[in-house]
């Protein structure tokens, strides 16, 4: 029969990258496509051993319904995890654990967002978070990434002839799709443009602990005073995205509608993978545990620079120092979809930079690939096909 | 600071039940207010197993990112299991795992239901449902429940009335909270009207698996050739509520939508539990299990039934063939609200019948108890309770 579907999802399309996800299934394909953690950087044993001992211990605190604010003790943890790595600290706030950090988009976008309200973002950005906006009708207005983070006067321009922006969306650490992180100059910055303004700021930090080079960074919430930035983490890229366990840190209003929200979405988040990850983080050293990722991605990620350095010259990439993506760029004379799809052809899938803009339409040079995934043999090969394809292309 | 929500979330509440939810967390209160399943009925040491297993033998399979859709050996489970027990094959139909049943009212709800669009319901009807399309700023009709079902004279009034109906909401078997089934003759009479209108049908089946008397009747769902059931099902009762593995059955087009709306709530359902339940539906023995649930729930209703008839005879009930809940009436000389307050400061915690209306200043008599939760001594102690507070309520 014919659906009549609302207006809000008339024009949702599929992400890109998911059906790009569709070629990668292929065996033969090497997948730069996806932002999947590194499949070693599982703690497969910890995992199975905290979820047999609670399974054997609190059978039906696993398997019951639970509250929809998330496990009181995991919230605890938390916090603790918040002011010991990231000194996020303000009185008032409250943690909210989620289904992924995806939800987070979700809950925060139904909240705060009117139809024909502005989201200002980083141009590119997340597919997702900003298909999520869209699915609430925003009208979505990016702000060129810098290599420092956002262009601030363009921020400001924004800020100050559009009064309908209700939230500024920034993922300051190793950004999705750039790699590109924002310095503590910029961060303050859009702080303080986000206090004149008055609008709120939603910070992605998905990537921050997958740091294997440079200093850290504070991030935006340590200079937030009033509840204007929700914090969004995650424990898909430490623990494991299967088990989609987010966790959200803002004010305690803002959190409690986003808690309604949540009671109508999914009721609250599985609570298996909440209780296993509480026991993972204190049975077993989270710490020592996080060093072991970083020297899994450093190792990864030498091995795709080897590659980009010595068998594909004409990408030029900006050098990253954590999280999972390398942002590549092409030669002026080679147009990139077609390139991404003839890479496909030559059995390596990337995704193609445009899927990441506000308007899919506007002219891109760049396409994103993905090192920690593939194992390194596939990861070298892989970035030389690219390479190739490249040197070859006919002019 | 001071948040602008968006005009959907203002007028949101929390769910009264998960207000009252926090009386029930009192150790001393029994509560027969939630809807969980019992205890007992969860087969621990299985999903122990099949979860121990898999991640011996298929770690990353179970700790990856996946796909929306879910993983399509659960998805050919469930489309054999419709099949077989409940004769649900539409062609053309498709399977969607979702983060459990509450994510279909949300998902279906976001993808059909624009502002001012009206959802009938039967009245009183799940709160949870009622919120999520309130959410998408639904207008809710509710149609008086009757001893079989929705009163189909009503139900026509409001198709042949109001042309923004998008879609009929039902739960055909032991509903929530009035514990009633829909006949066979009322399902096909919503079905031929829900064709004479051009609407949709949710039709919601969280408690078909727990029939423990009478005769199953058909699903709703059986009836349709052309994609106007949604089916919503859920293993939440069957297997664990806590591992939130639902899943709709319904037209591609329909369920395509709800996959990009899904991308942007939560990427995929936990894909962990996915796979556990995949096991347990093939490495043990599904249909035996539920047997065992059956008798189990039918001897805790017999211990209501008994407490009901023995210390509570100011109380009308309905009698119910499965599911999790029984619909109670008071005397009109009782006021229901002042006699459920009481009843938590006599530590017994039920739900006030208004909180499953489409207005709640509606005028009610009745409150709805949950009987699968509580010990088999707390139950009985539990109704005896409110029968004396009844008794004594004075006139």
């Amino acid at each position: 029969m014919d659906y009549h579907f609302s207006d809000r999802v008339k024009a949702l399309k599929p992400s890109a990258i998911r059906e790009i996800f569709k070629y990668a299934a292929d065996p033969e394909v090497i997948s730069l496509s996806a932002g999947n953690p590194a499949p070693e950087a599982f703690p497969v044993e910890a995992i199975r051993r905290c979820s047999d001992d609670l399974l054997r211990e609190q059978p039906i605190d696993a398997l019951q319904y639970s509250v929809t604010e998330g496990l009181p003790a995991l919230r605890e943890d938390v916090t603790a995890f918040l002011q010991k790595h990231c000194g996020i600290h303000t009185p008032g706030d409250s943690v909210l654990i989620t289904s992924g950090a995806q939800q987070i988009m979700d809950l925060f976008g139904k909240s705060v967002l009117n139809e024909g309200d502005t989201v200002v973002c980083e141009e590119p950005s997340f597919i997702g978070a900003l298909n999520s906006f869209r699915s609430y009708h925003a009208v979505l207005k990016g702000v060129p990434m810098q290599e420092d983070g956002m262009d601030l006067t363009k921020l400001e321009d924004i800020l100050k002839s559009d009064r309908k922006v209700q939230f500024i969306y920034t993922i300051p650490n190793f950004q999705n799709p750039t790699g590109l992180t924002t310095s503590w100059e910029k961060r303050r910055g859009i702080y303080d443009l986000a206090k004149k303004y008055d609008v709120l700021i939603l910070e992605d930090n998905p990537y921050g602990d997958l740091r294997f080079a440079g200093e850290n960074i504070p991030s935006i919430k340590t200079l937030d005073t009033e509840g204007r930035v929700l914090y969004s983490g995650t424990f898909s890229k430490t623990i494991s995205p299967g088990m989609r366990v987010g966790f959200a840190a803002g004010g305690s209003t803002l959190l409690q509608k986003m808690v309604v929200c949540k009671q109508g979405s999914d009721v609250h988040t599985n609570i298996w993978s909440q209780h296993v990850i509480h026991r993972f983080l204190h049975g077993w050293d989270f710490e020592k545990h996080l060093c072991g990722l970083r020297k899994i991605y450093a190792k990864k990620y030498a091995v795709a620079e080897k590659a980009l350095q010595e068998t594909a010259p004409l990408l030029q990439y900006r050098p990253i120092q954590g999280g999972l993506f390398i942002w590549c760029t092409l030669p002026a004379s080679i147009p990139m979809i077609d390139y991404c799809k003839q890479a496909v052809l030559h059995k390596v899938c990337v995704v193609p930079g445009n899927a990441f803009l506000t308007d899919e339409n506007t002219p891109c040079q760049s396409f994103r690939i993905n090192y920690s995934s593939p194992t390194d043999e596939d990861l070298a090969r892989g970035i030389s096909i690219l390479g190739k394809l490249a040197a070859d292309w006919p002019v």
